[in-house]
C-alpha cells in the first residue's frame, strides 16, 4: 500500500492541510511572552506548591517527585515549565535542545516543542543503531551507579548552538557530562535549565567550575552568556525521613 | 524562602495567571476535531513520508529511525502523532496513559498533553523511591536483552481507565508486559496507539492472543471496545542492509 494518496491530493486538503499546521504552530506560540516574568513566576509557583503538597523528603538527601515528575507525570505542569525553561533563551538563537533519558526527556520535550527545535535524548546504552559516538561519563546517586551517556556523532557538530535541559541540578555530574559531549562536538553550549536544583548537593558549583575550565581553551564560549536557571531550588533536606523539605524560589538570573 | 508571594498575590497578577492558563488550554485544543479523519491522516502521512526519507533499513528486520524518533526527536511530527493518537481515543474517557521508558515517553507525553490526563512510564528498574510496585517481563529485540518493568502501585488502581501508548509495535512483549500491569491493578484497558507497527513482527497477532485469554477472566473488558491504532505501517524489511523498506499506512479501525 502505497502512502503518497495521503501527502498530494486534490487543492482542497492542501489548504485543510496548511490550515492545520498554522493553527498547530499557533498553538506553540501562546502570546505570554510579553508577560514574561510573570510566566516563569507561575510556572515556578505551581512546581514549588506541588513540591510542598506531594513531594517526600526521604532521608539521606533524597527527594521523591514521582507523582507529578519522573514516574507519574502531571503533562500539564511539565509543559508550562518547559514553556517557562524556552522562554529564558528564546533570543538565544538554539538550534538544539540536549538532555539524558530518561527523566530529563519531560522538561526537554515541552522545552523543544516552544522553541520549535530538535531534541536529542543521551543514551545511558549505545543501542545497535547508533555507529560514532561522542560519550562521557555519569553519577546516578539515586541509582547508585555510574552511567555513560552516548550521543550520535550525525546530530551534533561545530554549528549547533545547544541549551542543555534536564529534571534535577543534584550533584552535577549529568549536566558537566553533557557540557562534555557539547564540547566533543566542538558545538557552543548556551545554557541550562532544570526543573528542580538541590542547592546543597552543589552541583551548580561544579557546574561553574566545568564552565571555566572549557572557557580557557575555547575562543567562542568566551563571548557567549551562559545560564543556568531552575524554577524550583531545595535548600536542604532536613534529617532523616519526612523531616522538612526546605525550598527557595527559582533562579532566573 | 517562601513562596507563596509568588501564588496569592494582587487581582492584577491573579487576572494574569488566568489568561496564561486560559491561553493554555487553548493552545492544547486547536480546532482540527471538526476534521479527524484529516487530523490522521496528515499525522499519518507526515510519519510515512519521514519513515520513506530518512528511515534506514538496517537488516535483520531492524528499522533505524534515530533521527527524528528515538534518538534525536523531531518534536514537532511527535507532537502532531501524539494529537492524532489522542483524537482516537477522546470519547473514551481515559484517565491515564501508560508507557514504557525511555522513547515512548515521546508520543506518550505528546498524547497526554492533548488528553489533559496524566502520564506514567513504566521504569525498567525500580528505583529507591519506588516501594510497592506491579512488575511484568518484556524484550528488548535492538538490546537483545529481557527487561523488567515497574509501576509503583500508589499510581494505578481499578478506577483508572488506560490508554497505552508507545513508539514501536514490533514483537510486541512490551505492549503485553504493559496490559498486564493494567490488569495487575485491575484497571480497564481502552486501548493501544503506537507510532509505527513492524506487522512483519508479529506484534499485534500477539497482542490480540492476550487480550483474548484475559476477557475470559476479566467481566468489565467484555464491556469495552479495545482499539490498536498506528500511524505508520512497516509491512516488509527487505533483505540486508539498505534494502527496501515496505511501508503502509496507518492502521485506524
Amino acid at each position: 500500500m502505497e502512502v503518497e494518496f495521503m501527502l498530494d491530493s486534490s487543492e482542497d486538503k492542501k489548504r485543510a492541510t496548511e490550515n492545520i499546521l498554522r493553527q498547530t504552530r499557533e498553538a506553540s506560540r501562546v502570546d505570554v511572552h510579553k508577560e514574561e516574568d510573570h510566566l516563569w513566576s507561575l510556572a515556578s509557583g505551581k512546581l514549588c506548591e506541588q513540591i510542598k503538597k506531594d513531594g517526600k523528603n526521604l532521608g539521606k538527601g533524597i527527594l521523591k517527585v514521582n507523582s507529578f515528575i519522573n514516574h507519574r507525570v502531571d503533562v500539564g505542569l511539565v509543559d508550562l515549565c518547559g514553556h517557562a525553561l524556552a522562554d529564558c533563551f528564546k533570543n538565544r538563537d538554539v538550534t538544539l535542545i540536549l538532555t539524558a533519558q530518561t527523566s530529563g526527556v519531560l522538561p526537554a520535550q515541552a522545552c523543544a516543542r516552544y522553541l520549535e527545535r530538535p531534541m536529542i535524548f543521551a543514551r545511558e546504552k549505545k543501542p545497535i543503531t547508533i555507529s560514532e559516538s561522542y560519550q562521557s561519563q555519569s553519577r546516578s546517586h539515586t541509582r547508585r551507579m555510574d552511567v555513560s551517556l552516548f550521543v550520535a556523532k550525525e546530530f551534533m557538530g561545530p554549528s549547533d548552538r545547544v541549551l542543555i535541559v534536564d529534571d534535577f541540578l543534584a550533584s552535577g555530574t549529568t549536566a558537566v557530562a553533557l557540557l562534555d559531549i557539547v564540547r566533543q562536538a566542538g558545538a557552543t553550549c548556551l545554557g541550562f535549565g532544570f526543573l528542580v536544583e538541590k542547592e546543597f548537593e552543589k552541583g551548580r558549583e561544579l557546574l561553574i567550575k566545568a564552565l571555566k575550565e572549557g572557557k580557557e581553551d575555547d575562543e567562542k564560549g568566551r563571548e557567549e552568556e551562559i545560564r543556568i536557571v531552575c524554577l524550583a531550588n531545595v535548600v536542604a533536606l532536613d534529617g532523616e525521613e519526612g523531616g522538612e523539605i526546605r525550598l527557595g524560589g527559582g533562579k532566573k538570573s
